[in-house]
This record gives C-alpha cells, sequence and structure tokens, in this order.
C-alpha cells in the first residue's frame, strides 16, 4: 500500500474541513485507492505536534493544543530530517511567511499543496523559482485552489497548454465573496450590511478590502497568465476599482464600513443604472494579448455571467481548439469545504 | 530527462491529430517539463512500425506504409518484450478487440489511454477488473475522453468521489452530435439532411444510428455511474428512443437514412411543438439514486441546456458539496483535435 506522508500548517476553516475530509475518506482511499494517508505533523501559529505513527484525527485538537510551541525552523527542520518517502507540506494559510519556506522543501523532495496564494503571485522570478525547482526535483509543487477553489481551473489551464492549444482570452468572474455581494445588494440590503454578511459568514479575506479594491481577483488572473505563459507582474493587471478613493486608503475594518456606509448613495447609484437597462452587475476579470483588467462590468441578460448565483465563479477559456464556444468551468468558488477539497485532489495527485 | 515511450494504435482523425500534436510540442515538454515523449511504435488496421530510437514523426505515414503487416498478437508481445520503462499504450479506435488487450499491457506495467469507450461500458466485471490490476500493479489506465472528449469530466469527478463529496444527481447533454443534428434541425433543414451532414463532418459516430438511437451518450452515461461507485450494467440505464421503431431496427445507414427522410413530417412536429412553448429540443442524459435515463427533451429558456451552441457537451454535478448551485463544466464535445488533445492530456499524467 501506497503511503503519503503529510505534514499539514494551518488548521483555522480550511484546514479543519481538510483534517475531517482526510478521517471520512481514510477507508475509502484504503480499499479503492490502496492509499494511506499518514499525517505525520500540524501546526498553528502557537502549536507544533508530531507523530511518526500517524497522528489519530480523532480529537486533534486537544493534542496539538497540548504540543510543544509552534517554531517555523524547527518545523522545517524537523520535516526534513525525517526524510519519509512521499512526504508533502500542506499550506492551509495565508501567511507570506510560509509562503516562503515552500523551495526549502521541494528542494529536500518534499512536495508542496497550498491553497495560499502569496507565492504564486509574488514577483515573478519567485513563481519561476519553485516551478523550476519543482521539475528539477521531480516534486510536485500544487496549488489548484489558488483560483475558483475546488473547480479543476488551474489543471484544465494546464492541460490545455502542454498539449499544444493556444489562448486567445479568458473571461471570467474568480471573486466568490463579490458575486455574493453583488447578489445580494438591494437598496433595503445596503452594500455596506452586504459586505458585513459576507465578512462574518467566511466569504471574504479577513480584510474583506482585499476583496473589494480588485486585488484578491488580480492576484488570481495574474497566476492564470502566468499559466498561460506570459512573464506577467500584478502591475500588468489593470485594476478599475469600483470603490469610491477613499474607501481604498482606509486603514482598518472599522474606517472601511464608515466609509461604505457614507458612499450609499454611490453604491444606489451603481445598481439604478444597471437595473434601468435590466443588466446585473459582475466583477469580471479578462486576459488577452498578455493583458489582463479587473474592474465591475454592467452585465447583458444574454450573457454567460448574468445568472451567476451565490458565490459562484465561471471561467471562459477562449483557445485554438475552443474557437467558436470556450470552455466553461462554473461553480462554487468560494467556502472551506470546497477548497480543503481541492487541497485534498491536489494531495492524491502526488 | 523522463522519457515516456508510447505505443499507438489507430491512426485515423484523433490518432493522426494526437501524433499532430506531439510534434508541435515536442520542444515545449523537453524544455518546460523535461520530459521526452518517444513514439515507439505506430498501428493501423494493415500495418505496423516499430523503432526502439523514436519514429520520426515527419512522413510517419508513409514509414507506416512501408511497415511490417499488422498482426495484434505481434504487436503486443513485441511491446511487452521491449520493457522499456514508463511505458503507454495508446488506443485511438473503436475496436472491441483492442480494447480487449488493455489488461494484457496493464499486467506488464503498461499503462493504457484510449479514447474508445468499449471496455469502459463493457459488463461491470470487466471494467472492474481493469481498474483493480490499474491499481494492483500501480499502472495507469486513463480514458477521460470516454466522456466530453477533451472537457475534463472523469477527472473531476474522480476527484470529487476521492475526496469525500456525494454525488446527488447528474444532468447533462454528452451527444456533441446529437446537439449539432438539433440546433441546426429547421423544416428547411429536414433532419435527414442535418444527420447526412453531421456524418460527412465527421461529428457522428461512422454508424450514425449508434448516435441517433441514444446508445453512445447512455454508454457515456454508464461510464459515469460506474465513477460514482453503481455497479451499473448497461440495462441500468434507460433509453427513451425519439426515433420511430422502424428507424431503430434498420440494418444500413441507406435503410435508415430513407427511413428517417419518409419520418420528415414526424420530426418537423417534434420542432414545431416544442418552439410552440418557445422551448429546444435537447437530448438530455439524467442520473440520480443509481438510475440513468436518456431522452429528447423540450427545454425552457430558464435552463442551462437552452443556449448550448454547436456541438458543445455541459454536465452539471449537483453534490453535497456544490448543493444549491451545481458544479458545471461545457465546452466542444466532439471533434478530433479536442479529443486528441484529451488524450494528450492522459499521457501526460503518466
Amino acid at each position: 500500500m501506497k503511503e503519503i506522508n503529510l505534514f499539514i500548517t494551518g488548521v483555522g476553516n480550511v484546514g479543519s474541513e481538510l483534517l475531517n475530509q482526510i478521517k471520512t475518506q481514510e477507508k475509502f482511499l484504503k480499499k479503492n485507492l490502496n492509499l494511506n494517508l499518514k499525517v505525520i505533523a500540524l501546526s498553528n501559529t502557537k502549536k507544533m505536534l508530531f507523530d511518526i505513527n500517524g497522528i489519530k484525527l480523532d480529537g486533534w485538537k486537544s493534542k496539538l493544543c497540548e504540543g510543544l510551541e509552534n517554531k517555523r525552523d524547527e518545523f522545517k527542520y524537523k520535516t526534513i530530517r525525517l526524510g519519509l518517502q512521499n512526504s508533502v507540506f500542506v499550506d492551509n494559510t495565508a501567511s507570506k511567511i510560509i509562503a516562503s519556506e515552500y523551495s526549502s522543501y521541494i528542494k529536500k523532495s518534499i512536495s508542496v499543496v497550498t491553497c495560499n496564494k502569496i507565492a504564486c503571485s509574488d514577483k515573478y522570478k519567485v513563481y519561476e523559482k519553485l516551478k523550476r525547482i519543482s521539475i528539477k526535483n521531480k516534486t510536485p509543487f500544487l496549488y489548484e485552489t489558488n483560483v475558483g477553489a475546488g473547480l479543476p481551473v488551474i489543471n484544465t489551464l494546464k492541460n490545455l497548454i502542454d498539449s499544444g492549444d493556444k489562448i486567445n482570452s479568458v473571461q471570467a468572474v474568480l471573486s466568490g465573496s463579490l458575486n455574493y455581494i453583488f447578489n445580494n445588494f438591494s437598496k433595503l440590503n445596503t452594500f455596506h450590511k452586504i459586505v458585513e454578511k459576507a465578512k462574518n459568514l467566511g466569504f471574504t479575506e479577513p480584510d474583506p478590502k482585499i476583496d473589494l479594491s480588485g486585488t484578491d481577483v488580480a492576484r488570481k488572473l495574474l497566476i492564470l497568465s502566468r499559466e498561460i505563459g506570459y512573464k506577467n507582474e500584478i502591475q500588468d493587471i489593470k485594476i478599475k476599482s469600483f470603490l469610491p478613493d477613499e474607501c481604498l486608503v482606509s486603514n482598518s475594518y472599522e474606517e472601511l464600513y464608515s466609509l461604505l456606509r457614507k458612499s450609499k448613495n454611490y453604491f444606489n447609484m451603481l445598481l439604478e443604472n444597471a437595473k434601468k437597462s435590466d443588466k446585473k452587475l459582475k466583477h469580471v476579470a479578462e486576459f488577452q494579448d498578455g493583458k489582463g483588467s479587473v474592474c465591475l462590468k454592467e452585465i447583458d441578460k444574454n450573457h454567460q455571467f448574468y445568472d451567476l448565483d451565490e458565490k459562484d465563479n465561471i471561467i471562459l477559456f477562449y483557445t485554438e481548439r475552443y474557437g467558436k464556444q470556450p470552455l466553461v468551468i462554473k461553480g462554487a468558488g468560494a467556502g472551506s469545504s470546497v477548497t480543503a477539497s481541492g487541497v485534498f485532489s491536489d494531495i492524491l495527485k502526488i
């Protein structure tokens, strides 16, 4: 039986759900895939826990609480020293420090699976180096959940590119949280209230400005453009913000919320203008001829984006082979269960 | 550099296009994936050609013409005797005989990649055995193109299942040829004429009755149901045929064509009835609670299937995690370039 050894950092929403899914699937994987997933290590910001025999997933929370103090270097060196075959470092955080550790793992033949977008949307040379050492060391570096959570976006794009298709353009709605916000925003449910609700439901980044400013979508589009083959930097993705300028320079969520409330009439006007011509507001990412753009658009009834419900994402790939009609992928693009399931699928590719 | 050694049977529409794509991508794969694809053997119904150093893909047609007589057993034994690492048998045919050879290859650690649906829609025990020996021998058996050509359908479903999602239901249009036929059929462009056109364009199976009868779609839905985990046989997929009975028992394409022509008024009536209530005719496959069905439906303007253009396929997965809104995959589901690209992607997974 094949064994995959997991070293998991980050046990918040996504990490907890991942552990839950691994526990539930244990028997299935052994029986159907002849595969044993062993969680060798867990860590959060405070604690870390190692068990070479595999951490029992009943009651991992209390065991982790009683664990050692988490010193990142110790976690890393311990993982590397163990030198287990089929080792995978799993990053469920949004941490810049953790993202900076990937290369140390890959160089030691430890695969990296992550939903953290920071490494892939960092400077091009950081992204390129990780891809290069991954191929050189025959050690997977997988990040399907960077775009569209559990939707098969990056892998589908990779398959198109590797088999020689040419991408003519990409049109997408890549923010589950913004889609939720614009779908539920009305004159009664004012914009600031819906933002607050989306934040409380865990649909936005901890700092909702990352979503509202378009930064999060720009990062995703940057990653797609790099997968297509462009050596783009974040400045190559043009963000046309729909937020009033003063909201963009706010320094805390409280300040942002108060500014959004003050701009109530402006947001209502955006909505009214769209409604007048029977259109809907959608936050759209587009990529063509090496150039990306991110902005709020009024979408016509006949467009595929019009009926995009809930927290859904949609991606249209117009390619040489999918010429007249694009290849389309659509579905929930945010939420811990679909994100964890995408991380899980990446682990199973090792 | 990793080498993958290919033994390719079937060099018709899909096979030729695959060789073309491999040739075009040679440099890219070496540079970007550190991968060398070597075509060691080619065969069609008449001839076979082996070159342990790799067949040069310029002028493979004439080289194959001058090759040895193709005796299937010799092709198989020669492939097995070479015992090359990372060997892949690629089947681009629709042949039952070739499909019966897969297990011999897999048992000798030669991976199998195929767009041929016969093995996976054969008796359950045939399908199950291939899956079992593939896992036991750690030798991939891949058939993404069995459903939706190059669209990522089977792999997406596998990821959902392996990571523990539960499939509540599947709704799909799985026949690119029937979608083309019903999209282009009008009172002027009579049904039989559009079938003839689709046949001439290579969109249908060589015998269009396989498409028109619903057999091809039933096979695809059977394969999806098995991937979900049901031990179904083809009889478990109920086909409600839209063809008049006499068409189903026709013995040749000429006879079928003449019967379709005679049924002109019947087909026009189907179309008129749908149009009266602003609906469109779509050939729909559905799966729920272990049971599959295939039939022609009148589709409402608000349904995701309504605007399905050209030869497109669409698959909606309603699952536990994609609950309110389904995970949707849409795009061209027929044609040699997208099918070859799906076969190519499977090869790159080895």
